[in-house]
């Protein structure tokens, strides 16, 4: 949080403050009409277009530590996610509304820092900022981001399409941001709350890849551009296990995937190394990729098999085959979901 | 909070408690495409409407306290208010999607409860549950709420248009949720943590508009049918100063309300009288009303004159004039608003 500039937000008060956070808002995309100021945002769209609408709550100590998460970095994020779900049904977003609630360890400052990261996000996915709620918070922080898309009608890709012989493909690499986070973890216990700078080099990337994700706009540019329409589409943010089941469970369907064809940047694996872990394990199940796992059908396999940065991980089956994956030796085990579980206090 | 059945929401898990909790939500409007269970919505508007976009953040102990606050009437008063900001567009509700984070105190027990109340809501205007989110949270509950609404091209009102000799309405009556809330703050205090149950007889009314508000749906019906369009209108829910100031501001006007001609009911009447509080005082800083605050041309006098339910209370004037109050002995009192500062913690 911000050292150097401490303004209370009591300075301000809550009208105060929308305003000063929101004054530099200025629509861009010719559907929003009214943006932030009014008891709702006023949004257009054709009547050849669908509307995609999806919410996303983050929760300080849960599902962030500010302790090593810069608020900058965690408005870019939490915007680059919601937008991430967006173009898993295939759409473009287009609005967002931000609702934040601060206990009084925050200043207006934080606030700024965090609407910066916000705002670098929307403007680099020509997304407009129309609303938003602010509230004050017993402990902690709490976010809470809607994002409203588009896409023209039948072109949406749910979860629910994919068919038996289909192909699995999943864009970037796995398991790099559940490293980064580890790693970030790792350095928070070693520092102790002393303000020691821990040496990151040779690690920058899967830093990254946990603090500040890219929601994969361009996989969807080049399946347009390609003409290939995935049957099932989810973006991978609790894992590749738990994805795999949401297609599969949906689609009434099992799979296949192969080991050796998990993509693992050459940092996870090392940092895996390093930590002592498996690092399909870590692909399998840890969170934060935001990369986009779909499914094709057969026939766009060389379409797909010479698309950059997008890697056939296996194959879909039928539903009495159940979910596994195939490791380097041939043995067939079967995946298994995780999700959160309520904490103890 | 429930004490009878306690289920830990461990024993289900993230999916498996969103499932439990939305699965019996079947989308009855044309426009919804696509409910529950994707990575987004889908929605169909038509191109001859506007979609209108809300969202609230709710944090417990901040903006509701269980003591007294029964999880159901919390998910019904969340669903109320959001589209209270609906209508106050002129315009009518359509889907909703609601995400929540819970400490471990809360069992899924609680969260039906709350669905219950949320659907409830729901179905009395006809809104559909299309998604959301859950998460642990480190302590206590917070409630987001996104409500998407629609209304035909060229009919949303905004807070912006209130011209010169425009009367100010409002539904309803004024302060009754404000008492309400006096009223349990008042028993909590008394009950000092013991299980008494406080005689509330006579008070049924303002303790109804704190803990089961309702928006009004029936004004903007009565409106269309009488052929009003309001040049500005908002919903109360800071306290009618702090609304007219939102229209005075955007309208760059100014407004003249008369003390004697704001609706107050009996009930709020006596409970002030009992608290040693200033009825008027309560009306025009006392949150939570719901009521609709609407600006007409003068033309429309009688018209409003004779609505069932409204009030005129002033009228908009010059902006070089102020906002003021003009008190039964003819003085006048400059408005000023009211808002949420942040808390001690």
């Amino acid at each position: 949080m911000n050292t150097n500039k401490r303004t209370e937000i009591s300075t301000l008060g809550e009208f105060g403050l929308i305003e000063h956070l929101t004054k530099e808002l200025t629509p861009g995309n010719k559907e929003t009409l009214l943006g932030v100021g009014d008891d709702a945002a006023i949004l257009c769209y054709g009547s050849n277009e669908e509307v995609l609408l999806s919410t996303d709550l983050l929760m300080e100590g849960i599902n962030f530590d500010l302790t090593y998460f810069p608020l900058s970095h965690l408005g870019y994020k939490a915007a680059m996610t919601s937008f991430s779900d967006i173009y898993a049904m295939n759409g473009t977003p287009k609005q967002l509304t931000v609702s934040i609630a601060v206990s009084k360890k925050f200043c207006i400052e934080d606030l700024e820092d965090f609407y910066q990261g916000l705002k670098l996000a929307c403007n680099r996915h020509n997304v407009d900022i129309v609303g938003g709620d602010t509230s004050a918070s017993v402990t902690g922080l709490a976010i809470s981001i809607t994002v409203v898309g588009t896409a023209p009608k039948g072109t949406t890709v749910k979860r629910s399409g994919a068919k038996e012989t289909d192909l699995i493909c999943v864009s970037g690499n796995l398991g790099a941001a559940y490293m980064g986070l580890q790693l970030l973890e790792r350095e928070k216990i070693a520092a102790d709350g002393k303000d020691i700078q821990p040496d990151f080099s040779g690690k920058e990337y899967i830093l990254e890849r946990q603090l500040k994700p890219e929601a994969r706009k361009d996989i969807i540019d080049k399946l347009r551009e390609e003409g290939i329409k995935p049957t099932a589409m989810i973006d991978v943010s609790d894992g590749l296990s738990s994805e795999l089941m949401h297609i599969c469970k949906q689609s009434k369907a099992g799979c296949r995937i192969y080991e050796e064809r998990i993509p693992i940047d050459y940092q996870t694996a090392i940092m895996a190394e390093e930590l002592n872990l498996n690092v399909i394990t870590c692909a399998l199940n840890g969170g934060d990729d935001h990369e986009l796992l779909f499914t094709v059908p057969i026939a766009d396999h060389e379409k797909v098999a010479a698309m950059k940065d997008v890697r056939i991980i296996g194959h879909i089956v039928n539903e009495s085959m159940g979910l596994a994956l195939i490791t380097r030796d041939g043995v067939e085990m079967e995946l298994r979901a995780q999700g959160w579980v309520a904490n103890d206090k």
